[in-house]
């Protein structure tokens, strides 16, 4: 079996580096996937965040921290439930929104060079199979998170 | 075009979790490709590393100072050019290495479940391009990062 994650983490770094050099914006790797989940459903509490995002939630506590410095998030406790921390887009966020969608189109157009229509179906039939078998294999471990 | 990115990005932070998780070791996500990489080629320069890793200078002098203020590298001054500094594994990172492999094996064969031989050679020959378009869009901005 090919060892298809050392390519597949390959391309995620690359793009971290791409998305940063473009977008000009006061945003570091790992920050873009932030900001598209906030605007997307705004208001929602950091444990959701790291269920969403698949990652630790001391990771997205200090990524919010970090984002709130910079002015693009704003962080409220919860008013039902206090133990909880709500995050929610500022402008700043939502202005650089689609700036951060358009670099994101053109990086999907620069590797996707070369693959025909019929390999990117298999292509991609197999990416879901494997985010599946991922997800699941995050969810089998939870609580232990 | 499918937006492959969002799969891509989710499989790589559930590999993250899974390995952070499995491996019970003081490392952290984004630790273990270091590990790899300085334990393949010791004495590599922090610029190498950059450049092999595809991250930039500082997010690679970061993280080789976390490693090293946990035991896994030390770094010292190249005698040739004293601008540049070598990263060399110790023994606990010797070590934890083989445990890692396993964990990366074990990690391959979850999220290649249900994929059948002949999509993934497919898959694979389809990831190497979208890797080899990702590497030469990052070459083209050299000197940028």
């Amino acid at each position: 079996m090919p060892k298809v994650m050392k390519s597949l983490n390959t391309i995620h770094r690359c793009q971290s580096l791409y998305r940063t050099e473009k977008l000009s914006a006061d945003l570091c790797a790992g920050h873009h996937a932030f900001i598209f989940t906030i605007c997307r459903l705004p208001g929602r509490s950091q444990e959701e965040l790291a269920r969403d995002l698949y990652l630790n939630k001391s990771t997205v506590a200090r990524t919010c921290g970090q984002l709130e410095e910079r002015g693009y998030v704003y962080r409220e406790p919860n008013t039902c439930d206090k133990r909880q921390t709500l995050v929610y887009p500022t402008d700043k966020a939502l202005a650089v929104l689609p700036k951060i969608r358009e670099i994101s189109v053109d990086w999907n157009k620069i590797i996707s060079n070369g693959v025909s229509e019929s390999e990117m179906e298999i292509f991609n039939s197999v990416l879901k199979r494997m985010e599946a078998n991922a997800k699941a294999a995050i969810s089998d471990m939870e609580g232990k998170l």
